[in-house]
């Protein structure tokens, strides 16, 4: 796979050997994520930052909404986006409060959007963006009726430029500060899936799907 | 604890009956966050959504980083800002594919920043945000140095107005639904903290530090 240019938008200035250009690192820190956080202006410059899903489609990104949400409005007029995921791998605790730090994966993604209007593109990303939650749950779940596919916006978001952040491992503190009788290490972070919970309104006795058994991003991926 | 008014900027149109406004649902959003995402625009329109660590003193939101960040320079100047704070509690399995949702309690925070230039309250904004992560890690930890001081930046942001949505429960799907053999429930989830893991540097045997074990940000608030 091949690199994202280095512009004056996705450079990373502060402590750029943390910085990556080449989807081979971005894309699966977008895959993994369950929701980013979607950043717009509106006409008075005002910043926007929303939390909602989205999945990768090759090159780009889509989300969804309400027809009358603000998010897929704004979004699919083509006006510039800011996407970003974060996901948080542990708390790194130094010696010297200064170099605290996290372990961390982030991706941040610019680009432009526009609305899916071919009906069968749509309801391709709608299955893209069920399967991308819940990989098996399309095929299982009553699937979108014309009326539900029309009262819902689908947009995608052609990835101009994306960067990767990543730092691991343990503190990194100044020279001096190791003879100090401090703790140091790191707390790992994780996000767990616990058992299903069955809906109270179920009329009918059914097991939970395989599919969902033993969830977890890190292994469906 | 008030609420925030009501405005065009963050009243919810979208599924109202999810929104609140008083203070005393949003911060608790804010304080168990780890991180938040911080939304900013440049002087060519783009947006820019960037994560980072942030502590709530009050009612403003502190952030810190490096004198040279763009992200703090930024912040510093007065210009809108966009913290947005997202939990994720649980995956919600409709029947239909429509009725899919998360359990979720995000909290969007409209505000403007400008720098603390006061030593001693710089000093104390440091002491919130380490503490903020970690309690009992700021008097454990060597503190900073006026040279680390004169490193960073600590910018006050006054929250302006926010918002909190949240979703909780099973799912809902049309009635007729209900009769279809599909399992519908939640799947939940939680940031899960493992076992301290030392630095390898260490050049003493100590003991992790009790305030540190069976880390957990819904006990620690």
């Amino acid at each position: 796979m091949t690199d994202f240019p280095k512009t004056e938008r996705n450079k990373l200035k502060r402590v750029p050997k943390r910085g990556h250009y080449d989807k081979a690192t971005i894309y699966p820190i977008i895959d993994e994520a369950l929701i980013c956080h979607v950043g717009l202006v509106n006409e008075q410059g005002q910043p926007f930052v929303i939390p909602t899903i989205h999945a990768r489609d090759g090159d780009s990104i889509i989300l969804h909404g309400a027809v009358a949400s603000r998010l897929l409005k704004h979004a699919a007029t083509g006006a510039p986006l800011c996407i970003t995921i974060t996901h948080l791998d542990g708390l790194v605790m130094a010696r010297s409060v200064f170099h605290h730090s996290m372990n961390y994966r982030s991706a941040v993604i610019f680009g432009r959007g526009y609305l899916i209007k071919d009906e069968a593109e749509k309801f391709e990303a709608m299955r893209i963006l069920t399967d991308q939650i819940m990989l098996g749950r399309w095929d299982d779940a009553r699937q979108p009726t014309p009326k539900e596919l029309n009262a819902t916006s689908m947009v995608r978001v052609e990835i101009e430029e994306a960067t990767a952040k990543i730092r691991t491992g343990p503190p990194g503190d100044d020279d001096e500060d190791y003879d100090l009788p401090i703790w140091a290490g790191v707390i790992p972070m994780q996000t767990s899936f616990l058992p299903a919970e069955t809906d109270p309104s179920m009329r009918m006795d059914l097991p939970v799907p395989d599919y969902m058994q033993g969830y977890d991003r890190g292994e469906t991926k």
